[in-house]
């Protein structure tokens, strides 16, 4: 039996890895377009600000590291340019520019995502970089050395993590964002406020509501600048965080169904192709809140949906269950945590919310080194948890792993008011700030009875 | 309307604050013998450590701040010696000795505990020290000053924290402990080998699994050394951290129910007698998993309970809930938590547990700065959580408070295996350590089918 799988991101190797834990037997194939696989592509702002010293350090292992220790079989620098799901077979390109053949008893499509570059006059030209691959990374880090300004286009957390890294390479950062705050997607306006300013703090200039209407070169070809509303901003380089699209062109072949988003997939990973699965950017997932498609283009996202998929194949039956996009980012001093829905789509989708709110610090009030932190807490009209917003200086990421489970358990309002905190003066107040602003949302639903 | 409390520490004052903001009107009085109010006993042993500047700063609020800014009154320095329940009368003696009867509506007894000093011979000599309030603390630090070498007595939180405090002092210590292991109500033993490492590298000794059976004084009537075993071990000082034991004399007095270990009082957190609550160490309250009577001496469940017995007066029905007992400590450079049953005290209630364990790290692999972080979790034959022990560098409470929430609602291991926990290289890795032990702990299930 031989499972092949398209792709060597966190979905794919770890589908790979899941099967061999749970199955010695099957022959295990990868075939990737990459030349580096198994590193953390949430890794390279991390990398480019200097705080990880190289990029060879984010690569955790080789493709004869899975061939060695897992008797995974990784083909790099190839290309999939077919499947022929009747006889089983993907067609592909070799390093060599050879088309071959293989055949499959189980096939995973986990082909990712490719940054959406939008279709901005001047989007042609040298110096413009996108944050997917480890090359973009390695391009932008050793453009930036001969810079001295950039305008990153997207506030979301890969433009704000890039952003924040060329600044401390010392270049002239603006950020432009369409939305009317920063990270649209994760935080509501309250809270993005927080990051704002911090970020200007920073000496980043951030402009919000506009979009890049035209990026200008100069005659070599090269960016000198950015038009954002009739203004122009000169700038050396300039970064797309624009957001991903899913690579569906395969599956789409293949016959497998595309949902509204991506490609569809059940509750196992599977397509609507027998034998075929599909994990990571590429798929869409549901929204435990919404229950509508969601995507989920996080790392850690596809390694829960390889292991599952994995586990399928390996034959120990698996569902990934539906999801609350969790996700944290680290900006300099500041942590920046989400989960569940925000108010904003709360409204959008005429969900009835009330919203708690604290402002608090992370140690003891004596206790020196403690940083703010702020708690937001929006639940139902049934006084359940659906979503939580925390901005802070440190130990914001378990926090909303708390929140997360409490959504996915179904916490409330009062549950949380009076859930029991571990407390030590180094590490937290003697109330948390969570049982803080679940206070206050029970103290306005008391007003509303 | 009036209300009486008696006892300053955070149960009582809790309480006190708790009802001035639900009602306007009630007149509230605090009877404390201690000088200062409003600190936190859970600093000290870092203020002796000199991480926080001076006792002063673990200092909250005074009596005048609770006069002026919630019309608090707080009467320091005054014993309460009677309740007669009948007349809803306290006697109690003042500043200057004088004795006074003050009438009271509903009345809260927050008496906490007293430091349990064990029948040793030599017990009463000079510089023995306990570490209950900021008195105690000033002088240990005071003595700590002057002396070469310390032997605490008792392992459990603040026995480790006071003892690592006077090492930081430069202060050679002995450690001695009648269980087996350090933090024998916290941790497994496993777990606990991990601290006893730590302490020894830092050169502290520990002594296991034996009493002091005696403590030798010399002829100034001051400490020169203990016998731990028939073995003669010389020091300066000796510090009691051998636990707590609840004050309820007065509730005695005044026919108030007793239970199993402390106070009895229900949800409400009233005792047996109308009108009558009580708070914090000197109750006993009901333990989560196993539904038995348990002491829960830490200021966070004070704090919790003076919040339901304020709402309860305030006209605000509100419950207390059993408890799992969560704490943290952090030692150094060490964070220490645990939360629900242990797998010892499983074993000893017959409990049969499947328990699932990783070691990690607190960031990405490749991420500067990550420290190693442990976690073990301990599941009942219904794959439902009911125990869990991190020790780690970093980021131990929050997790432990989410592993907290995670039994109170029930959590399952194949839900915390497929959980979705947030990711950034900085702040966690791609897949949570607490997703691996659940992870080790499914695999030892699938193994029992």
């Amino acid at each position: 039996m031989r499972t092949v799988i398209i792709g060597s991101g966190a979905g794919g190797l770890t589908t790979a890895s899941t099967i061999r834990k749970y199955n010695r037997d099957m022959e295990i194939v990868v075939i990737t377009k990459e030349k580096y696989v198994a590193y953390s592509p949430c890794a390279i702002p991390y990398v480019i600000a200097g705080e990880i010293p190289s990029f060879q350090d984010i690569i955790m292992h080789t493709p004869e590291d899975y061939r060695k220790n897992k008797n995974i079989e990784v083909i790099t620098e190839s290309t999939v340019v077919d499947i022929d799901s009747e006889n089983k077979n993907v067609i592909y390109y070799d390093i060599d520019g050879n088309k071959n053949t293989l055949k499959y008893d189980y096939l995973v499509i986990a082909t990712g995502g490719e940054t959406f570059i939008p279709p901005i006059e001047g989007r042609d030209l040298e110096s413009i970089f996108k944050v997917k691959t480890i090359e973009d990374g390695m391009k932008i880090k050793n453009y930036a050395e001969k810079s001295g300004s950039a305008v990153v286009i997207g506030a979301g957390a890969i433009g704000l993590e890039t952003a924040y890294a060329l600044r401390k390479l010392d270049l002239k950062i603006t950020i432009v964002e369409m939305a009317p705050q920063v990270l649209p997607r994760g935080l509501d306006i309250d809270m993005a406020e927080i990051v704002l300013k911090y970020l200007q703090d920073l000496g980043i200039e951030v402009i919000l509501g506009k979009p890049v209407s035209k990026i200008l070169g100069d005659e070599n070809n090269r960016v000198k600048g950015v038009i954002v509303g009739n203004k122009p901003y000169s700038c050396d380089m300039v970064v797309m965080a624009t957001g991903t699209r899913p690579n569906i062109e395969l599956a789409k072949k293949a016959g497998c169904k595309i949902g509204r988003l991506a490609i569809k997939v059940n509750s196992r990973m599977e397509t609507s192709i027998p034998n075929i699965y599909a994990v990571g950017d590429c798929v869409e997932t549901v929204d435990f809140i919404t229950k509508q498609p969601i995507l989920s283009p996080f790392g850690s996202t596809a390694v829960r949906q390889g292991k599952v998929a994995g586990k399928n194949i390996a034959g120990i039956p698996t569902e990934f269950k539906p999801v609350l996009n969790a996700m944290v980012s680290k900006i300099g001093e500041m942590e920046i945590g989400s989960t569940g829905i925000s108010e904003l789509r709360a409204h959008q989708d005429r969900l009835e919310v009330v919203v708690g709110k604290a402002k608090a610090l992370t140690r003891a009030r004596y206790y020196p080194g403690g940083k703010p932190i702020y708690v937001k807490l929006i639940f139902d009209m049934n006084r359940t948890l659906i979503g939580a917003q925390i901005v802070g200086g440190e130990r914001v990421s378990e926090r909303i792993d708390a929140m997360s489970l409490g959504i996915l358990k179904g916490v409330t309002c009062e549950e949380l008011v009076n859930m029991e905190f571990s407390y030590a003066p180094p590490v937290s107040m003697v109330v948390d700030p969570i049982a803080l602003a679940a206070e206050d949302a029970w103290d306005k639903f008391q007003k509303l009875e």
